[in-house]
């Protein structure tokens, strides 16, 4: 069974939906399509993305790897305000393949988030150890179905 | 560029971590290990399960699908406890493609799940819909990174 799911370019965000139309003010949004608003984040904006990362990382660099994306979902959930949700996830049955639910408040929320110092170091550090890469675009089916994002203490 | 994941099966659940230790109660348990405990939902215990179900539909029947889907996830978040996270999505580039993560707090509570009436339902009406299905369990990478879920009003 093969997954034939395309690679998008990392620039690409889509819009989802979900205007705030006359409220007071952005803040008042939530809930929101696909995230809920959790403290201290933004709420989700009309450009707001769901995104699959889905990885190969080569068996040899897996250990290192896997600290490298746990360090920087822990950064960017402690640290960026638009980053709504970083869920990584290893597959049990194919340890080398790591899948990353992305949730951006919006398109410069995810703008900041590829331009943070972690961001940069995970990307930098970890360039060797991944066989292959796709980003892919998400469309939540149930604008009620939220889900939220934390770092526990 | 394929995604060679494995077939799992339906009955498959695997371990996760943390115990509750000789705190006062399972419902002292939360953070736990991947999901967050939400209001009216059971505590994530360490057998419960972190999935990713991969369909692919045929198109022909995807719209119809769609709300299959749609509706399920929204019985199952509102009625079993147990159900933390299902949160279904389809992918922009690719929309016969549908990944759902779903989050049962242990292996009973899916056992529930797929004996519900609304499960039941869903998985009858939409047989002759799926091209094919992956259920792919997965291992949260930081235990301290937490999602939920819920319907939003």
């Amino acid at each position: 069974m093969k997954a034939q799911s395309l690679i998008v370019p990392l620039v690409m965000a889509a819009a989802l939906s979900v205007s705030c139309g006359n409220k007071s003010g952005a803040e008042e949004c939530a809930p929101l399509r696909g995230a809920e608003k959790a403290a201290g984040k933004l709420p989700m904006s009309e450009d707001g993305i769901v995104r699959l990362s889905k990885i190969e990382v080569h068996p040899e660099s897996l250990a290192e790897y896997l600290r490298f994306a746990e360090d920087v979902g822990e950064a960017s959930m402690l640290t960026e305000p638009g980053v709504l949700v970083m869920y990584a996830m290893q597959d049990k049955e194919a340890p080398c393949r790591v899948t990353i639910l992305e949730i951006y408040a919006s398109r410069e929320a995810y703008k900041s988030h590829i331009a943070s110092p972690h961001f940069r170091k995970y990307k930098q550090g970890t360039l060797r150890m991944v066989k292959s890469l796709e980003l892919c675009d998400q469309r939540p089916l149930n604008p009620r179905n939220v889900i939220s994002g934390r770092i526990a203490e």
